[in-house]
């Protein structure tokens, strides 16, 4: 295989990181934390879920020994400090940018393991916890229920199929730069897609009904 | 020793995993999340114990590289979907599954830990860590104080007590697939029994009244 | 170098996981947790830090491996336990308890990364997550927004601080008993006056101010 992986990993690695690193410096503003918080937070939810991802496959976490994995959050803390004005575009740019994490993230996770030798089953459930982690450990420091468990929206499943595709792509030898912009777009696009239409999926137990209106913002839900 | 230890731990960390999971379901379904906020919570429950205690262990983690592992949070998900109705029941069922993955998770983890090569000091500890460890991820994601906190609920003391005997057990000589039932009824039978009879300890400033009466419903706890 | 720094940073180690331990007891004798609640509260956050930084740094956490790790939280909750009495001095004890910690920590987390070779960047990094580790944790399992994010007051600035400075003497060659108590030092006064004298820095976003005055009660935001 000519394509370049290491590099290219990096590379989207640290796009995703970006993404997520905005979404955290939003929460931040809108919780009203100051400017380290934000730093902090930013951090948090951009590099956790690669933490987590690399302890489990037992290596010193990338975050640690690559000092531009440190770039993204204080390009977005920077960004959100000077740039966010309007409590009004909030809930937009924050699904927008979390979605953008989302879609390179499960990508980037799956890849990862792979070519460190998982197989692909254990491969796409460390891609999936990858992307989904950061967005988690944002939700629990900020002390909300996590997006990842509003029955409102879909989080999960998006993640999910885009780390279940890109090791298809894997195993069947067509994974290059090509196909892993589709799964990104795809994944973005579902993301999205399912929560401007608000898709829903069936309730933990067969016939219960949900008992609130979507409220249109996560983030009041108690 | 005959008694095949490996075998008999993954069977019995399975059957920990699916008691776990189901717990991690009757919460979902409380929480209103959906189908797949359902699953992710079984599993993060009943695999995060056993992934925290494998990350000490400095070893990857079973859940990851094992796919029998995601078998039982499939299965606790799909039952709790088709056969759970009623919230009558919700309270006593959570605590008797709960209690029945705490029993077994606290003889397997210190048996992983004692296999490996720890102290007996330390195995006792880290199967203490792995018992409570998936409930506590499973409070802190939810949202609620975790019910390893609640002074009205004895929960972290049948853990360790499990997780002791069986290090005795082992340094003794005595473990086998006998002494193991019986740990595990123990401790099953004491967390029950404490909750059922409102077992208190004392609080943690010696003179201090507790301010609430038990309400017997520890989600309602704000 | 003759300064002997694995015992040194022992020592210091266990003096921080003292002040962080007395810090858990005290928030769990404020939330009424029992005596059990207490115990494994001051354990987490005096050891919590410590085992983050020792998994990053992919080594078996010292706290499950050397038992001289579990008696500070047992002495801890052991002493809240029979000298604490009034709520009054409450907040003013955690936040000298919580700062003696945070000042050991931010030098034991550097030091310890910086002696298993990683870079000064990683290692300052390292040691502000081993400083601020502990506390988020407390926080995050007691249900609260971290003290870490509190827009009215100043915590991770000062941790910060004291790792930068920590690594500054190491690479400098100038690191010792005496220059490590100064920098320990500075990093509780940092702490405590900026606690004292309400100091601030800027919100995550430019031009936003502060909708709340400062309540003096970091535990009451909501």
């Amino acid at each position: 295989m000519t394509f370049p992986f290491d590099i290219a990993l990096v590379w989207l690695d640290l796009a995703g990181v970006f993404f997520f690193a905005v979404s955290g410096s939003l929460l931040a503003a809108r919780k009203q934390f100051d400017f380290v918080g934000s730093l902090l937070l930013a951090s948090l939810v951009s590099l956790g879920g690669g933490v987590i991802r690399d302890i489990i496959l037992n290596s010193v976490p990338a975050a640690f020994t690559n000092p531009a994995y440190l770039v993204p959050p204080v390009l977005a803390t920077v960004l959100v400090y000077f740039l966010f004005s309007s409590v009004q575009r909030y809930t937009s740019l924050l699904v927008l940018f979390d979605a953008g994490g989302l879609a390179l993230f499960c990508i980037t996770g799956t890849l990862k393991a792979l070519t460190l030798g998982m197989n692909p089953f254990a491969a796409v459930l460390l891609g999936r916890t990858t992307a989904v982690g950061g967005g988690l450990l944002r939700d629990i420091t900020a002390n909300e229920v996590p997006q990842l468990f509003d029955a409102r929206d879909l989080y999960a499943l998006p993640a999910f199929s885009g780390a279940a595709l890109t090791a298809v792509l894997w195993v069947t030898g067509t994974f290059n730069a090509a196909t892993a912009c589709a799964v990104a777009a795809v994944v973005f696009a579902f993301r999205v897609v399912a929560w401007r239409r608000s898709w829903y999926i069936p309730l933990a137990v067969r016939g219960w009904q949900r008992s609130e209106a979507r409220s249109g913002e996560w983030h009041t839900r108690s």
